[in-house]
């Protein structure tokens, strides 16, 4: 790890100061780029993608070759994991990702498979061997795995549904059946996380993207817990025992405190939490990312710079704060904005960093 | 107002001690009740219904007679005003309403009457009528109406879409634009709310569905400070001077000071927000009213008595809880569960507010 050239993530990780706020940027390999589309079209559907060593490697590294980021993340999706276990993974465009048969019942889930997940997501370690390659330790790569509660919600529902009142009445009718699945899941992902670092990934992150359905105590329950779990399984192994761990709760901006406390090294924040607020209430022993509104990249130049200059401001002087947007950016986005914000964090950041 | 018998929410609402936590239930006279579907099919369209005084004041109180409720909400629509403005309003069943010309530009926007909109909508004005005698001042009536910020959202979007990317858009690149909207819309809400008090509301109620959209800074701007104009504007006017205001923003959780700070008398808090935290957060000088998790209805009388008996205890000692559900109640509720709820509130309450 040492050997990497630019550290900047790392070092906001590991509490070391830094000279600007480093950036990247959530789905940064992806739709948005022309070049990602062409991968795409090459390799065939988007699961072919992720299934490809070399092409997922490909479209990893095309946003670094275009843009001053400060780590690449591999490309995958948060359900190759439930793919793995057995329920068949679909994408259709214009869609999303679905599954054909979501769990109904406790033999749905008993019938999955959590032993040596791992093994059938071989692709992904093999994407990451090839990623590093081409990174030439530059920068860090991360890897990343769906949380329990939020695998659990695709799982059950099947897709992203509108209201998810499947997997949100299982919380309160049928909880021991969730926990069961949660259970699974928690060995799968440890066996995961554990793969990716072993291939040489950098840093690790868990998205909790549906926490934010979930009351005070369910969230404890259904999705930090299970979390801390897979976090505390990491540093009992010698391969993950130091490496940093990012955790991200899409809506979680009122469990920061209980958040921090869960072992990761850093909190993802979405954009509806104030970012000052957020440095307040967890202090500076844990690092901040976040946390730009995804759409203010449909602005005018002014406008996002604007946008960003205030978050960077909002966290103020210090050295745990990595730059992202709250949320994936999106499709419609175009590159040169992404360009423009990239740039201007670099540079407006300075300033908080002297001395 | 004085003459109402059971004055349990207004009591809360005013800061009087009561015998027990009144409840009521947002979207009460709605899809899982039988009797609404059948009145609802004699009606027509779901427009038909609102827009008939008659049959609006018969499910207004359909729940009234099922329930130990402690208050009626009128059954209506927030898009009415939109509807009134211009914008022709549409619903067709398993879509939800929508518009076909959402607005695109400004001069949509200048084409918008926000000129009288309240003679317009005089059928809700003699629904609150038809309401009020049907309720014989039994229990207060609610009135109510969208938020500037959640009406925008719809008339830009033209329904509730999956990312809102287009409003959240605008509120980046084109602020100007959204700020006439906003201008228009708090006229209308203004008015609107005051002919629905003069008709007889006792209680009006401004519901935010989308405020946890936005950011911080732009929650404040585009959704917060125009409530609080429509508040300043009610408290100026002699009709609505004294009555009591609810302000619910969905997904609010981390603005509840701010809210607090609004001049509205109670918070509405959706379920994901901890209702002691909230009471630490906002003291007693205002009322809360929440915030059980809809999909709670689903499960089995043990756990629906078990998850409100926990709101309950979270809000703890004092007068100034109503509970209510953090979001709508869904078309797939078992009426019978949702009479559980109720009786159980009111008896496991009683113990916190002796002497």
């Amino acid at each position: 790890m040492s050997s990497i050239k630019n550290k900047r993530i790392l070092d906001v990780l590991n509490g070391v100061p830094v000279d600007k706020t480093p950036v990247w940027i959530m789905r940064q390999a992806g739709r948005y780029l022309p070049e990602y589309k062409a991968t795409r079209a090459q390799a065939g559907s988007f699961l072919d993608l992720c299934q490809s060593p070399e092409l997922a490697s490909e479209v990893t590294i095309q946003p670094i070759k275009r843009f001053d980021l400060d780590a690449a993340i591999i490309f995958s999706d948060i359900l190759t994991i439930p793919d793995a276990m057995g329920l068949e993974l679909k994408f259709e465009d214009n869609r999303g990702p679905y599954f054909d048969n979501p769990i109904d019942d406790i033999d749905d889930i008993k019938s999955l498979s959590d032993k040596n997940t791992d093994s059938k997501l071989e692709y992904v370690a093999e994407a990451i061997i090839h990623t590093k390659e081409k990174l030439n330790n530059e920068i860090p790569l991360i890897g990343f795995s769906g949380s329990p509660w939020t695998l659990s919600t695709y799982m059950v529902e099947g897709s992203a549904t509108k209201e998810f009142r499947k997997i949100r009445s299982i919380v309160f009718k049928e909880p021991e059946m969730l926990d069961l699945l949660t259970q699974k899941l928690v060995k799968s992902i440890t066996e995961y996380l554990i793969m990716q670092a072993k291939a040489g990934a950098d840093i690790l992150m868990i998205f909790d993207s549906w926490g934010g359905l979930l009351n005070t105590q369910n969230y404890v329950n259904f999705s930090l817990n299970p979390m801390k779990e897979i976090i505390s399984n990491l540093r009992k192994n010698s391969i993950t025992r130091n490496i940093p761990i990012v955790l991200f709760t899409k809506g979680g901006g009122s469990w920061l405190n209980q958040i921090a406390e869960s072992g990761c090294n850093a909190i993802g924040l979405d954009w509806t939490t104030d970012i000052s607020m957020a440095r307040n209430t967890v202090g500076d022993n844990i690092a901040l990312q976040g946390n730009l509104d995804p759409c203010a990249l449909h602005g005018t130049e002014e406008s996002i710079k604007d946008a960003a200059s205030k978050i960077i401001d909002g966290y103020g002087f210090g050295h745990r704060h990595i730059f992202n947007l709250g949320h994936g950016i999106d499709q419609y986005v175009d590159p040169e904005n992404l360009g423009i914000l990239i740039d201007h964090v670099k540079e407006y950041s300075k300033k908080y960093h002297q001395n």
